[in-house]
């Protein structure tokens, strides 16, 4: 069930079922010369989607731009400030809280992401007490980091899987979007490195790769990471929404 | 074009072509209980990669929440405060002028964003100026309003296309998403009362709509509206990056 | 009945008979070599006055600077960033309402103000809510923008009433504050384009004119302007405070 | 020669002469039952406009409502948080900065804005280096504690001065505004309690003096306070200027 | 009683009896080339410690880094934004109301802080009356300016005290730890600017000092510093306490 | 080299040798009945002056106060907002960076800081870029993160070092404050539940120990670690500055 083609009674009678939500959150910024910019978006909304219908469970909106200040030396990058997102997370959880929503289960295509949404959710629980709401739960589930995602990736790609602009995840974006499957020839990643400033990333990782080789990727490669991440997640949902 | 489908070089190159950048921006809120709640984002999304096809123009990731404050006494609505919406402009734009963009043309879905979405711009003006930018341009065009695709919507629907859940704006979502047509039977919609906080809101619009029938949309109808706004704002597209 | 020349006694016996208190809001920055640079809060201030006295309704402290960044290149003019604007308006209105004030009408005398100031209501109904008040409204009336005010300016005018530094506007000043009747030579102005950026703005509008012809105003045409204002706004504010 | 009466090009030439301006910051609160809400920014007000004549000076818009938030349980009072001061008085300043002006001198009326302004002044000194602005320099002169206006005031009231709502301020008013004098009987004064919350300070001061008698005010001390305080701070102006 | 040696049910336990806090606040900025960095910190730890003892009160965590922009052009210092630390006031005190404390009492030790604090104590009474408490009341001592240990500086130092990097608070450091005397030779101090930017500071005072001579320490000064200011301040904290 | 007891002629001559600070970083917090409030910033300052002392590095002020907003619930607990903290680390950094320092290591006591840390670090490195300075790293070791503090931890306890008021921590203060150790009852600890709002932590752990039991600690066991400590962490603090 798809917020955005639901209609705001239908939305009124699934809080009688559950007070659970997921949001698909993921970045707009650089995947090398053969990955898709909007990669982390495009893999964390075909999986919350899949696993939304496994579960029956209403899917939000997809936040499209996250923390990328570090790939923005790279044309197309896109970025928040973690000031910034702080407040965005803040505003969507306290908008679907009011309406009764008390689990919100994000389901993150973008490591970059996941300090500021910590902060974020620590923020926002204390907003919200000072309304009244003392119970919201969020949590963050990177999929990339299911086991069994993990090692499928591992066994498809070895080392070549790498951190950014992996193979796997461009390999799931080619499978929601073969239309954009494209070519290139790529030379040594650079690797090793940590993130610092933008300028210092571009350095280090002069065509965005970090120790990657996404050209590795294929459709059906991402066909089997899209159902191993849906199967996994849909698991770790439930038991979110249990409370386990 | 699209970014999210687009790779870091390929950007590179357009922006040899081209500092435009076209973002849909629409809203996560009720539209009656038969419109969708996603309406404002599905319509600014589809248009926008309308025009984009049809003027070779980088189309960027949708802002699906806006400033929907005053539907938040409705289930499934979210919103952005005002000053987090500045704030979520001002990094949007600042990201990308920073990579070289510079007009960039929002094609928008929803009235409540217009006021916040100006008063961002100025805000960001004056913000990249303190980065040695001077030459940013931003545009607001909201796609109902044009004037064929306003006199359509006066041919079809008379003064039952009202100013909340219209009929126009509805049948474009079902064009766009057939699977999400829904029935219903409504009464009298609320007409005439200015908005101000979300209780008086909900009060004067019981149901959500301002004066609209949204039950006279059809799919059909979708189609005249989007191949009809697409055309025109094509051509508003043109004057904005000629500078007219 | 003016804020500032009353008690808080009065205030309290006020507040018995009306939740209601007018705000003039202006702007602190360039109208052309001849018009002042008060000229917007000179006007929101006059008219409100007179307003008050028409209909005993308590005037607040007028707002002399607004969002003025565009017009930053010219010496003199000042500006609140959109995002302070916010601040300030929340906390003018929510001193008030803590107070028993529930209808907030601004007589606003700078086109440039109105964004921010209806992202501001909105940012201030979801903040009022927090504090448990929900039956607060606020409006914005731009006395230039009145029918009779708008046709009185064509009339003596026509095409050379423009939409910065206009004749009506200066008029009214000048009919506040003989002694600042300026003379001056002005060419032909500028006009026609889009407002961006405070560099672009003096490009365009290089004295600071948007096609108007300020020198074309006189003290008569002043209180001309005045009265008629005063009129209108006063019906105006009834309506809004019978809530029609 | 006042901002708000200049054009812009009048203030062009100004900056040739001088980079110094004068800004009266008052108040909107409370002043016991006969002294008016606007005490603190008339004073300001008037005796800026006596100062600026004198020594041929630049008068900004007067700062009408400060921080005053130990009044609000006052109906009438107004108040900005001391955060949106700040950023209020970073605006003002970096705006006429960028026109060139360097000595920004604030005659202030209300003791509660003295430490918000002294944070303002910080924070503004650090943002204008973030823009290569080094040499701006503020000083804020409270009218109330020049010695002759202080040894003027023990003269005449001694101890029934007080220290809030003085006769003193009161009369300053009533010499500007004689059409605004009120009479009341008022027992004895609140005395001697610090200053915390809002509801502390009703508490402990119910009609909203602070040991004063401001009934013995009368129009002719407001003059010889006027005229006192106009000589003395134009010395402190010169002095300013001069740099000593 | 040392809030960082306790454990919560100690504190718990101890707000039976009362619910009163003291807060060391100093700075960490240049305090001449022999005087520590941590003078101001060290000072207000050191004689909170010795007050906390004496009244058997509880002492919070020293707030090391305070509102030191003007030092910010000699290495070493530190500062925060006077916007910063309004917000880390708030919290500190907010924090510590929700357990029940309503009486906070910071020793300072650097003259700078002072504007800030008390901005902040009223951003922060505005902010708890929005959580419903109303009663927690903030008091600044400043242990250099306590009418004994002023008394004793100017006996020990006449005119060669002076107002920053004074021969008293650098004995007082000393005292505390006699491991961190430094010699030096130092020239005529800078004397009798006042304090604008960071710039404009280190142009006027090019060492660091205001008018004083820190050579003239001695631990032996230090120690009758400390004593001196420890007495004094204890009763300044109990009639804190006392409410008088 | 502490900084606050060093000169900034001292910090002068240290920029020449090395552009390397550390910067100890803790909370203040609940740590069960028998654990210190101050448990992380105690550990995290002794680290720090540890490592300070075998690199001959310098080390700033602790920050004492982190994020603890999940401890809130708890009496002596203190916490900064996320939002706050961001701000707070900025400042810091900013300071520093002025004067040219480029690689802050930050020595950390406390877990719940991590996230909050890295969205500041992102933040810094933009903040800068504005200024013009994009060479700065900042990096956060966790010292109870360590692979042979790790070791020592569970060869000495087991499962019963569990996850906060861990028995190594509390035997590192012990060490540090032997006057401060406490004895107590302690039954089973709360054990497994992920963290959420202040309400929901002490409801899952109601005396505040997460799966610890922190009566295991001894002072000598605490010197182990403390040395144990000081030696990886120096290590990594060389690697660190070697930009390995």
């Amino acid at each position: 069930m798809l917020l955005h083609l639901s209609t705001w009674t239908e939305v009124e009678e699934y809080l009688q079922q559950s007070q659970g939500i997921i949001l698909p959150i993921g970045s707009t910024e650089q995947h090398s010369p053969i990955g898709l910019i909007g990669t982390d978006a495009i893999c964390a909304e075909a999986i919350s989607k899949g696993v939304g219908e496994a579960k029956q469970a209403l899917v939000g909106p997809t936040i499209n731009v996250g923390m990328a200040l570090h790939h923005l030396e790279f044309p197309g990058s896109m970025s928040l400030k973690p000031s910034t997102m702080i407040l965005v997370l803040r505003d969507y959880i306290s908008s679907l809280a009011k309406a009764g929503f008390r689990r919100f289960f994000f389901i993150n295509g973008h490591g970059g992401n996941v300090a500021t949404m910590k902060a974020a959710f620590s923020e926002t629980y204390d907003h919200l007490a000072t309304l009244g709401i003392t119970d919201v739960r969020c949590a963050v589930c990177n999929w990339y980091m299911g086991r069994e995602v993990y090692q499928l990736a591992k066994k498809l790609y070895g080392d070549k899987e790498g951190s950014h602009a992996t193979p796997s995840e461009v390999a799931l974006t080619w499978y929601v979007y073969p239309e954009a499957v494209k070519q290139g020839e790529l030379g040594e990643p650079g690797r090793g490195h940590r993130i610092y400033s933008a300028v210092d990333f571009r350095q280090n990782y002069p065509d965005g790769r970090m120790g990657s080789d996404p050209s590795l990727a294929t459709v059906e490669h991402g066909q089997r990471f899209y159902e191993t991440a849906v199967k996994e997640i849909s698991q770790d949902y439930q038991r979110f929404i249990d409370g386990k």
